[in-house]
C-alpha cells in the first residue's frame, strides 16, 4: 500500500480521496498529511456550501461556479471532488438525511414515554426540508446509474441505524415494537419520504395532523393526540 | 351562461374546456358539440402519448413535438390544451395514479381473506411505474406554483376513494380496521410513494420483501408471507 494510503481510504467508495492518498503518495509524510487535511476541509466546504445553496434554490437553481464562490473554492475543484454538480448534489444531500437521522434517534432519547418517543420522532422527521432534498436524489439516481450506489448505501444506512436505535430504545423502556426494528426503520422512513413529498406539493392544503397520524402508526403508536397521549402509556 | 357552456365545464378548472367553450358559445349547437368533442379527442390522445413517452423516456427525455407527433396533432395544440410540457406531465401522471387507485381496488375486491386483500392491494400498487411519475409531478409542482393545485385535487381524490374503498371493503367481509379509512388510505399512499422512490433509486439491490411487509402493515397485516397468510385470518 503506497505511504500515505491508509485503509480507510482504501475501503472508502469516494474515488476522489484514494486518488488525492495515490497522487501524494511520492511526498514526505508531513506534506502527505497537509494536502489531504486541506483536501477534506476543501471538500467539507464544498459539501457545506451545496447543502446551504440547494436548500435555498433547489438543485436546477444552483451552479457549479456559485457553489464554488460560497465554499471560497475554485469550480474545477468541485468537478475534481465530486465529479458533477448532480452528484455534489447526491452527496450533500445523503449527509444531511444521515444527519437528520442522529437528531431524530436524538430527539427520541429523550422521550419518556412510547407516544412521546413516536412523536418526536415524527415532529424532527418532518420538520426537516432533508428528506425532500434526498427525495429528488433518489429520482436523479434513477437516470443516473453512477448515483446510485451512494443513495443505495445511504438508505442501508438509514434503515440499520433506524433499526438499532429504535431496537434499543423499546428494549430499554420496555416498549412494544410492531414488527422487527428493520421493519419499522423502513417504514417510518418511507412514510416521512413519501409525506415530504405531499406537503412540498400541496403547500397549505396538507393536512399535517393526519400526517401526524400515519408515521405514528409506523411505530405502533394509532392516534395519540397530545392531549390524552398520557393516558395511553 | 354561453350557449354550448355546460355547468360542468364551468367547475371544470381546466381554462382549455372553458376557453374552448366560450369561443365556440356563437357557432350553431351542432358545430359547437363536433368542435367540443373534436377538442377532447385531441386532448385525450395527447394524455395518451403523454403518458406513454413519459413512461418510456422521463420529463427530460421527452419534447412538445415528440408528443404531437405520437398523438398525430400539432405541438400548438400541446401549449393550447395543456400550456406547457411540465403541465401536460403533471397532468399525465395524476390520470395515471387515479387508473392505478382503481386497479389498485379492483383487486382488492376480489380478495377473500384480510391478508390477500392487503396483500392484492400491495402488489399492484408496487407493481406500477405511475407512482413513480406521481412523485416526479409533485417534486415539480414544488417550484412551479400553478401546476400544485392538480396534484393536491389527485392527492385529495387518492386519499378519499381509498378511504371509501377500505372502509366498505372491511365492513363487507368483517376484517378489522387500523385506523379511519382516511388515515389507513393515506398511509398506505405515502409509503408506496416512499418505497417506489427507494426502488427506482436502488435498483436491484431493493428489498421487496420488506417493502411489502410494509405496506402490508399500513393496512394492519403484520408480517403475513403468503405460506402462512392462510392460517392468520
Amino acid at each position: 500500500m503506497p505511504d500515505g494510503l491508509t485503509p480507510e481510504d482504501v475501503r472508502c467508495t469516494n474515488i476522489s480521496t484514494v486518488v488525492t492518498a495515490l497522487t501524494t503518495a511520492a511526498l514526505p509524510r508531513h506534506r502527505v498529511r497537509a494536502t489531504r487535511d486541506s483536501g477534506r476541509r476543501t471538500r467539507s466546504a464544498l459539501l457545506d456550501a451545496a447543502a446551504e445553496l440547494f436548500g435555498e434554490h433547489g438543485l436546477a437553481g444552483v451552479s457549479l461556479a456559485g457553489i464554488a464562490a460560497r465554499a471560497d473554492a475554485f469550480p474545477s475543484q468541485v468537478t475534481y471532488y465530486f465529479g458533477s454538480k448532480e452528484a455534489l448534489f447526491v452527496e450533500a444531500a445523503s449527509r444531511e438525511v444521515l444527519h437528520l437521522a442522529s437528531r431524530v434517534e436524538a430527539a427520541g432519547s429523550r422521550a419518556r414515554s412510547h407516544a412521546a418517543y413516536a412523536r418526536a420522532l415524527t415532529r424532527v422527521a418532518l420538520g426537516s426540508p432533508a428528506m425532500l432534498a434526498f427525495a429528488e436524489a433518489m429520482l436523479l439516481a434513477r437516470h443516473r446509474p453512477e448515483l446510485s450506489p451512494l443513495v443505495t448505501r445511504t438508505l442501508d444506512r438509514l434503515h440499520a441505524e433506524g433499526a438499532r436505535a429504535v431496537r434499543a430504545r423499546c428494549r430499554e423502556m420496555g416498549w412494544p415494537l410492531r414488527g422487527s426494528g428493520e421493519d419499522v426503520a423502513r417504514h417510518f422512513w418511507a412514510a416521512v419520504l413519501g409525506l415530504v413529498l405531499e406537503r412540498a406539493a400541496s403547500g397549505e392544503s396538507f393536512d399535517a395532523r393526519a400526517a401526524q397520524a400515519a408515521i405514528l402508526a409506523t411505530l405502533g403508536i394509532d392516534h395519540a393526540p397530545a392531549r390524552t397521549a398520557s393516558r395511553r402509556t
